[in-house]
C-alpha cells in the first residue's frame, strides 16, 4: 500500500465523510508540558474513523448486492453507514452475548444483525457461509489493503491541517488494535513527513503489537485481554498491517488502565469532548511517558461510542 | 442596557475568552426536524458563559484589590478566571455542605474558599463582613448591568456567526436562572435581529421565570427546586434582568426532568459533547415542544462543566 492508494480512497470516500477538525486546548497543553494536535475522529460519521475504511472498500467494489462483517463495534457501524451510502443491504455477524447497546445502534444504521447460535468462535464460519448464501461482500475490519488505505486517509488530513497552521507534528500516536489505522496513518506519514515518529499506543495487557514489532513475527494473545479500550481487545495485528507496520512505524508503547483512565477524565473535563477509551490511549501515551516524547504530538482520538450515564 | 454596553463588554474581554464556535449537527437535525444552531458556551474558558460576565465587570473596576463572589459553581469559576486575569486575588464564600468537588474546582482556579461556619442562609451577610473587611469587590452573578452585558456577548458572536454563513435563527433558546444570559442575548438579538425570537427555558419545577414574565413581577421560589439542571437553582430572577426581560424575552418554555436527560443523552451521543444539565435546556425545549417552535433554531448550550464516570 503507497500514498497513492491513500490519496485514491480519500477521492472515494471524502463525499460521504467529515473532514474531522484538528483540535487544540491550551489547558491541556499547559497541564501536559506539550503541544497536542488533536485529530477529532470521535467527531466522523458513525463516531470513529471506522467509517473511512469501510467506505474505501465499499466503494470500490463493483456493484455489491450487499457488505456483510463480523463486528459488534465501530466496524460494524462503518460498514453500516457504507451500506447506507451504496442503498444496499448491511449483514452483521455478532455473538449472540454482545451487549444489547451495541446491537441497538447497529440495528440503528439500517444493518441486519445475525446473533442466533453465533459464538466468538463460529462467527467467522457464520460469516463464511452467510457470505456464500447471499453473494454478500465480506468486509474485514483491517486486513484489507483498501481498508487501510481508508484508514489512512486521517493521516493525509491530519499532516495537511497541521501544515496549514505551519505545526510540525514530530510523532504521531495512534491506538494500535488489528493495526488497519496505524498502517495507513504510518503510510501517510512517512510519505508526505517522514522525520515525524509513528508510535503505536497499547493497553498493557494487549501489548502483542509492541512484542510483534520486537519480536519481528505477529504475536497472539492467548484469549482476549481485558482492558477498558474495548476498540483493541484484537487477539493479533493483521497480516497485511504487520508488513506495512515493521516498515513504517517507530514502535509501540504500552499504558497502564490507570493512565487510560485519567486520560478519558482529562479529554472529558478540559476538552469536553466525549471520547471512547480506545480513543483515549494515545493521551494516555503522554501521562505515562511525556519524558521519552518529543514536544508536539498529534494523537488520534480514533472514536467517541461511548454510553452516557446520567 | 443597551448594543453599545455590550460592544464595550466585548472589547474588554475578547482578549481573555474564546469565541466559541457555533456547532451543527446533521444527525440532531434529522432527529429533531429542525436546523439547529449551537452555541457551544461548554467551551468558553472556565467551562461556562459566566467567564463572560465576570470578565466583563472585573475589568471594568479600577484597581480593583481582589475579588469576591458568593458562589461554588460556575460562576466562581468565571470569577476565579477573571482575577487570575487581573492578577488579584478572588474569595469565593461557599457553604460548607457545598460539594468537595466544586470546592476543588474554584481552588484549581487559584481561588480562596471561605466554607467555616458558612450556611446557604448566612453566605450573603459572610460575603458583605468580608467585603467590608477586605475592600475586594464584590461580583454579583446577575443583578449587574456589567455583568449582563458581559453574557450578552454570547448573542453578539452568535448572531455574527449564523450571519456569516447566512443562517437566519428564527428563535434563540436560552437556559433562565438569575436571568443575566438571557437579558444579555435579549439585548444582542432585538437590537440586530428584531424578527427572532428570544426564549428562555427552565425546568418544569422551577418555572419561576415563565410565571414571572406572565404575572408582570417577579415570582419567588418557596425553597431550592429538585432539578437535574444545577445552574438554575435560583429562587428567582434579578430585579435588573427582569426588566430588561419584560421588554426584550418573547416568552419562557417549561421543560421535563425526562425531557432534559433526554436531551444530555442527545448531546452526549450524538453530537460527543459534554454538556451539563443546564446546558442541555434547551435541546430539552425543542424535544418537548419542537411541534410549536420555528424550524431555525440557536441553542445557547450554557456549560460542560459535568463529572465524568467512568
Amino acid at each position: 500500500m503507497e500514498l497513492a492508494s491513500l490519496y485514491a480512497a480519500l477521492g472515494r470516500i471524502a463525499p460521504y465523510t467529515h473532514r474531522t477538525p484538528l483540535l487544540t486546548s491550551r489547558l491541556l497543553d499547559e497541564l501536559m508540558g506539550k503541544r497536542l494536535l488533536l485529530k477529532a475522529e470521535h467527531l466522523q460519521k458513525t463516531g470513529s474513523f471506522k467509517a473511512r475504511g469501510a467506505l474505501s472498500k465499499a466503494l470500490a467494489l463493483e456493484n455489491p448486492k450487499g457488505l456483510l462483517a463480523v463486528s459488534s463495534g465501530n466496524h460494524a457501524l462503518g460498514v453500516a453507514y457504507a451500506a447506507r451510502v451504496l442503498g444496499v443491504k448491511a449483514l452483521l455477524v455478532v455473538p449472540e452475548e454482545a451487549s444489547p447497546f451495541k446491537k441497538a445502534a447497529a440495528r440503528a444504521y439500517g444493518a441486519e444483525v445475525v446473533d442466533q447460535g453465533v459464538t466468538a468462535r463460529n462467527r467467522e464460519e457464520v460469516a463464511k457461509a452467510l457470505q456464500e448464501e447471499t453473494g454478500y461482500a465480506l468486509i474485514h475490519p483491517f486486513d484489507d489493503p483498501l481498508v487501510m488505505a481508508g484508514q489512512g486517509t486521517a493521516g493525509l488530513e491530519l499532516l495537511a491541517q497541521a501544515g496549514k497552521r505551519g505545526v510540525f507534528p514530530e510523532a504521531v500516536l495512534v491506538p494500535v488494535g488489528g493495526g488497519g489505522l496505524i498502517a495507513g496513518i504510518a503510510t501517510a506519514v512517512k510519505a508526505l513527513s517522514p522525520t515525524t515518529l509513528v508510535l503505536g499506543v497499547e493497553p498493557k495487557g494487549a501489548d502483542d503489537a509492541r512484542r510483534s514489532l520486537l519480536e519481528g513475527r505477529i504475536v497472539r494473545l492467548e484469549e482476549a485481554p481485558r482492558t477498558r479500550a474495548d476498540g483493541v481487545r484484537t487477539l493479533a495485528v493483521g497480516e497485511l498491517p504487520f508488513r506495512v507496520m515493521r516498515e513504517r512505524v517507530d514502535g509501540v508503547l504500552a499504558v497502564s488502565e490507570e493512565a487510560l483512565l485519567e486520560a478519558e477524565r482529562l479529554l472529558f473535563t478540559r476538552t469536553k469532548q466525549v471520547v471512547e477509551p480506545t480513543g483515549a490511549l494515545p493521551l494516555a501515551a503522554v501521562l505515562e511517558h511525556g519524558e521519552r516524547l518529543p514536544y508536539t504530538l498529534a494523537l488520534l482520538l480514533s472514536g467517541g461510542n461511548r454510553d452516557f450515564s446520567p
